[in-house]
């Protein structure tokens, strides 16, 4: 092949080289995005399930404290 | 002692008598009255006591139902 | 009539006199006890009244935390 | 420049755009699986809203149904 052909050859590599670089650069992007999105999830997941626990906390102590009142009851009406 | 004087010591017993027979007829109402009183308190206590154990066993349901659904929560967040 | 008879009358009523206020010392005394004892039925009705009433403030007070605690479930949804 | 220079100057191209278009395929890759965890994660949190949703649905029955217990509390209060 002539000098000429190979050059043509090169330059277009060339351009598909780097469009396929500039294409890879916007998905690295895209990856990075989407993982910090995806730890940032995590994070409020972790947040929201804490909270859900201390609501859990809660709720078993108004259960308790219900049934202590419950208990109190039981004894006024044996005691009447 | 003379007839007069037995006369007279008699109608004065028999007045005693029935003076203490009214007091005795007053008495035996306010008696029956308190009697009906104490009976009926004691009628009313019972439908009272009643009424507590009702209201016992809604309480009971609903700490039995509270704890159901603490379960549900403790489900919800583990499977999280 | 025989003052011998006046005599008879006049013993006859005295017995039935001292029957009479005997049984009147019996009733006075079974009113007395009755009275005391509706008194005391009133006062444990009114302590018990007090309890329940301190049962109610109770009942009230969880009611109004199992209600803060449904907010902040709804702030908890509302927020994922 | 000589043919041969032009050539190996292609051939080192190809290679680079070989490596190049190699890594994205993996980084598409890596992206359609984050992006369908993503898609997951939000299902997943809708449904996990909804079942909180339902809990607090009960728990607002469990409130109203203690307060109408409250209330009955009140009436016997009152009544005695």
């Amino acid at each position: 092949e002539s000098a000429n052909e190979f050059r043509f050859q090169k330059d277009s590599l060339l351009q598909r080289l780097e469009d396929t670089e500039a294409r890879n650069q916007t998905l690295e992007a895209q990856l990075s995005d989407l993982e910090q999105r995806l730890e940032s999830i995590q994070l409020e997941r972790e947040t929201y399930r804490k909270n859900l626990r201390s609501l859990l906390e809660l709720l078993d102590g108004k259960i308790f404290e219900l049934t202590e009142l419950r208990d109190t009851l039981v004894k006024l009406i044996e005691a009447s």
